[in-house]
């Protein structure tokens, strides 16, 4: 386990000093040119006393482990996972849950991507298994853009286990499969408490995350390819139920 | 201009094969296994009688040029973008138009990802400017998923004018810019004939475009960051028009 970890990317940063997490030191290359991001990460770092080094370009590539930094590297403690009960602790007493469930996602894009949009939509939490998915990098933070600085992510050992807890909190499984015969668009669930079960690319749900869904559900394809990726598939979800509860 | 195009990708070849596009050659990896989408490759091959070669490794990746092949590489005529009254014309009488028109999307897995999706929503073709944007390359078909083979791409000169050739045609145009006072979800529109527009990821829709549109929504959002990748944001749009004439 680093004791460290290095964030980068210029709304990565940002995220998480507005988020008020606790940042080490932030590197921006002396070359880069101003931005109103950038602004706000030297603004912000000022009041909360994080310092801002102006380091030459080749040392930010450095530091920046040679992912697209935007010229901004910043560095801060281990990411830290949220445990199931406090993320659904955390749900507000006024809105009925919203989780995401990933069930296999390996490709660190596609987290990323997930985590950005569930945030936007307004989601309690991401929950992935610890074994065979992907895990919090840097490279998932940049796709996040940020929203892991807001949103919990879980990670749990037993991913079916994970889906009985969320039930017995009242909370319906929702499963996501290409082939299932009812439309996402006649589920009366998605007023509901709920969490969204998104499978692998590829593999869809496994069985036993399958059999474990309250109820599962398609989305309505109208082209001779029909199929989407495990991201798209799952923003269409998220959106559909913002959707329903507006 | 090349005289051939490489298309890589189990699925990008099966769907050259499927929508019966010409296809001058194909190498399968011999240290590949089995599938039913490999499968499907070689019994299409063989019905339409293209050459289908067992090649090393080795080979198959220098001809796929570094792609991530999946063991597959096929060679193609170069890829043929419809014109705009092409694209037009092949919209079914019985069905509301729906276009997609990207307002410079540069990132190939952007375009390649929003391709994919509108063939999935049944769209009848995504237009793009031929200037500072991204084109079609392997990692464009790629992303795609196959896509490409089934949907008309435009590549037009005047991205405007283009539009504006669009509702001449009676096809309104929305566009989506996350800072639009409408939601997407009250727009009347949505079972119309339309072509959604949007913008670069960071920059939006450029301003001539903002103003050609008959009207522009955003998606509500709900958490802290509040901002949607291109793709996701296409991708929740186009299926909210899928649920709209369902």
């Amino acid at each position: 386990m680093p004791s460290r970890r290095v964030v980068v990317g210029l709304h990565p940063v940002r995220e998480l000093l507005r988020a008020g997490r606790e940042v080490h030191e932030i590197h921006i290359a002396d070359s880069r040119g101003g931005s109103d991001t950038l602004d706000d990460i030297v603004r912000l770092a000022g009041e909360r006393g994080v310092v801002v080094h102006e380091s030459p370009r080749d040392r930010v590539d450095d530091l920046g482990e040679g992912l697209v930094h935007q010229g901004v590297v910043a560095f801060a403690p281990p990411f830290r996972y949220a445990t199931l009960d406090e993320a659904i602790a955390a749900v507000p007493d006024d809105e009925p849950a919203l989780f995401v469930a990933l069930d296999r996602i390996t490709d660190p894009m596609n987290l990323g991507s997930i985590a950005r949009t569930a945030e936007a939509a307004g989601a309690h939490g991401v929950i992935v298994p610890e074994r065979r998915a992907a895990g919090v990098t840097p490279t998932v933070e940049k796709a996040a853009a940020g929203a892991l600085a807001h949103l919990a992510l879980v990670q749990v050992v037993n991913f079916v286990r994970a889906l009985r807890t969320l039930g017995e909190a009242g909370i319906w499984s929702v499963g996501l499969d290409g082939d299932a015969p009812s439309s996402l668009y006649d589920s009366p669930l998605l007023t509901e408490p709920l969490v969204l079960v998104a499978g692998s690319e590829g593999k869809g749900l496994a069985r036993s995350s399958h059999v474990q869904c309250d109820v599962v559900v398609s989305l309505p394809m109208r082209g001779q390819v029909g199929s989407l990726n495990a991201s798209v598939a799952t923003a269409v979800a998220l959106f559909e139920v913002v959707r329903a509860r507006t």
